[in-house]
């Protein structure tokens, strides 16, 4: 019965003792009242020390699974077990099964669906893989997360452990607020709340505002960040969307589609900056048009402030938010997660503070607050001014990869077109007559893969002539020979 | 217009110098194209060395603020500032101004009156407080978290702060999977969902649960916990509560309920160990009843693990889960909150796979995963037998306050009926003439509060005569001396 008993390593013995009895307790090798070996026999059964089994029959005691009598051992404590009667599968009672799939609604069904991660290629080993966006984690400084975090510790240790408040740790919004205002922003009648990432903040903003009764009704830049259509669509808004040109979004068409609806819009969801996936800025004179026209129309503006950092020549452009000035009708979602620590998810809505307090209630409602150990290592790192000497060290290499993977584009892939202006990846468009899923399926036969543009489109159908390129995690000889390959068989689709 | 720049001790000074010209750009005090001073003379305004103004300009730069002009020095780069035709209030063109109230939904503003931190009394210094079932954070070994993430860092730190999986770190599940074994859970054909805490668990099983097109039905003990009842009223779900009594939920009530309803029940939601707010513990007896009826009107049952390992005397009880064998009709939500570090928001959904795999998109969906860095050093904690060793010295200590708000209680408030065999905080119910929010009213004047017990009953004007009494975060003499204020109090009002 103790052959399998083996001691690992990494954990303390006592407590892998412990845990060995327990289970066979469980198991039922142990009766109720039935008296366990003697410490000694034990140790002798499996090779440990005494000493050891001694404190794993103290603990056994502590947590209740046996009890002492003192001058004969250790007994089995009586506790409920699933009876046989009630578990035992047999073809007069088998278990108790619900069917699962049949009580799950909608909407959790959708959410798999529209998951992405369930579906596309798995990355086999030795493919060349485009289709990440997230930060190359070699660029991490893990002596200045240590040192953040070692210095919290000191100060407040005891605090980040216990809960916390629901719109955030103040040390980082007060941070946050400043870096804003850095930005440009006016903060008077603003306030801000932390949450675990974009994600969260975009899905709250969008369970405050769905309308109640009828579909929501959202524009978008088109292409856009998949996970927003997912979100979007998964709170029942219907999307209309509206194309990209180099310099941002057509502001003709957009005007002209607010002039022909009837209904209004509820709200719009915009990336000005190092737009996901195409990797545009938006112009500074598209900006002042588009919040005019927000304006008129009286919609509000969701802005992503995705990438912002990683702007590689030009002058820094301030974010919608900031252009509204006094206004309040702009809500501003940030994270540092392409930048920094994506495992972090620590990310921060900035707008109305009457919004913002309902924003905060649904926050506590969900999942009470987001970690305040993150929040304070951010806020320490930050405050240490790590980020910036991270930023500039990103900055150069991501550039570096950038206009790698940009002349190798223009070198093997005269046939797309490039966008981007910043960022992680590139975004190209082939003549309409190649297919880039087609494509995507002759390029991993050959070793390589990327992510066909049509998931950002939000009509099927759409962008079927597209694809992102992700170069933040592909080495620089992976960059050139990936890029051969996908051109080699572009051409190939092309004859 | 330097006066106002002061430097602070805990940040770089080139990093606060960069920022002070930052705002002085945004604010206009510096034109598009106008030359900054050079840096021996801002040097000179600012009284820091001209390094640090050098280091300083270099960042303006790298931020896109300034440009150089070789052999000449700085200038100011063209960016959009908002423009004050656009955004200057004045008397024809006030800053554009959305009306939020009248945006927000039904759900946000549930969210904000359901919300309890936004209503009740802030405690005073010098207050004497019960609201608090928080763990004792002077308990917690800071040495033990620093090592754990430590260690953490050293095996895969860089993995840590990259994007991480949406079920969950592996380890941690891993872990946690044979955690619940231990606890005898049967785990063939279930899967784990690795969560912001018990809540966020907890909010996406309604999310994927809520029937589309109708009203969802829940059956829940009465009075319970208090975030649970917000969730499911935010969820659209009706609840029918079934009376606690000394030893559980009232199975001949619950039976009759299930009886004579017509429509079923969606599912029910149970805190069987250490129930919240009574303390009880469901005796295995009605355990086996319960799982007889759940399973008899096929009603999925969501089992709260709440303050398990906070048993004070007696063997072990497993949970639900567990005596259902390999049936898959119970959802466990679990989370160390209670014992552990509530500050790192980690909690665990465990259930049937075809669910699990649901609940895993959702997440994707809402928040994509749950903080690693919290998850792996969680896991580190644990693996290094932490947990065990904490738990041990927190019984303890939790036990001896238990027994002395006992021993308080039985001498002081002899009208109460106690009720409680566990965890952070004693239910007191008082006779009926006694209203505790009026007895907490004239508590405060005393300097003492506590959490009035009618929150936690589903209908309004339940439970007005009981109150709980968390004890945690009370010191000897607080509890003492407080719970002598709320005796004479309750005698004053009896009269």
């Amino acid at each position: 019965m103790f052959q399998d008993f083996k001691v690992v390593r990494d954990r303390p013995v006592s407590i892998q003792v412990k845990e060995y009895v327990k289970r066979l307790i469980i198991k039922g090798a142990y009766q109720s009242d039935q008296k366990l070996p003697a410490t000694r026999e034990m140790s002798d059964l499996l090779k440990v020390s005494r000493n050891t089994v001694i404190a794993a029959y103290e603990g056994l005691e502590d947590d209740g699974f046996t009890y002492t009598i003192p001058g004969k051992g250790s007994y089995v404590a009586a506790m409920v077990r699933h009876s046989n009667a009630d578990n035992e599968a047999t073809a007069s009672n088998p278990t108790w099964q619900i069917d699962w799939k049949a009580r799950i609604n909608e909407y959790a069904a959708s959410a798999v669906e529209l998951d992405l991660m369930k579906q596309g290629i798995r990355a086999q080993k030795g493919t060349i893989s485009f289709t990440s966006i997230a930060p190359d984690e070699q660029l991490f400084d893990l002596g200045d997360v240590r040192r953040a975090f070692m210095d919290r510790m000191a100060i407040e240790g005891q605090v980040l452990l216990n809960y916390g408040y629901a719109k955030g740790y103040k040390p980082l919004i007060d941070y946050l607020m400043r870096y804003m205002e850095n930005k440009g922003v006016d903060i008077t009648g603003k306030d801000m709340l932390i949450t675990n990432g974009f994600t969260e903040g975009f899905d709250i903003v969008l369970s405050a505002l769905r309308p109640s009764g009828r579909q929501g009704r959202a524009i978008c830049e088109n292409p856009t960040h998949h996970t927003a259509i997912k979100n979007l669509k998964l709170q029942g808004f219907e999307i209309t969307g509206i194309p990209m040109e180099r310099d941002g979004i057509d502001v003709e068409q957009l005007e002209s589609v607010l002039k022909q609806q009837s209904a209004s819009f509820d709200l719009a969801y915009l990336t000005p900056s190092y737009h996901n996936p195409t990797g545009v800025v938006m112009s500074p004179a598209k900006r002042s048009a588009v919040m005019k026209l927000m304006r008129r129309y009286q919609i509000p503006v969701i802005e992503d402030g995705f990438n912002e950092e990683l702007r590689y020549s030009g002058a820094h452009v301030a974010p919608l938010i900031a252009t509204a000035g006094q206004g309040n009708g702009v809500i501003y979602i940030g994270s540092h997660s392409k930048v920094l620590f994506p495992g972090l998810r620590v990310g921060w809505v900035l707008g109305d503070r009457a919004l913002i307090d309902h924003l905060e209630s649904i926050k506590r409602a969900r999942t009470i607050h987001t970690s305040t150990f993150d929040q304070a290592i951010l806020y320490q790192y930050l405050l240490n001014g790590n980020f910036d000497k991270y930023v500039k060290k990103a900055r150069m290499e991501y550039k570096r990869k950038y206009e790698l993977t940009k002349a190798c584009c223009e070198a093997y892939l005269p046939e797309a077109q490039l966008s981007g202006d910043g960022g992680l990846h590139l975004f190209l468009t082939f003549p309409p007559s190649v297919n880039t899923r087609q494509l995507l399926e002759a390029c991993t036969e050959q070793g390589v893969i990327f992510t066909p543009g049509d998931k950002f489109f939000i009509q099927e159908g759409e962008g079927t002539n597209t694809l992102r390129l992700g170069f933040s995690r592909v080495s620089d000889e992976d960059i050139k020979q990936g890029i051969q390959i996908i051109g080699e068989q572009v051409r190939r689709l092309l004859k």
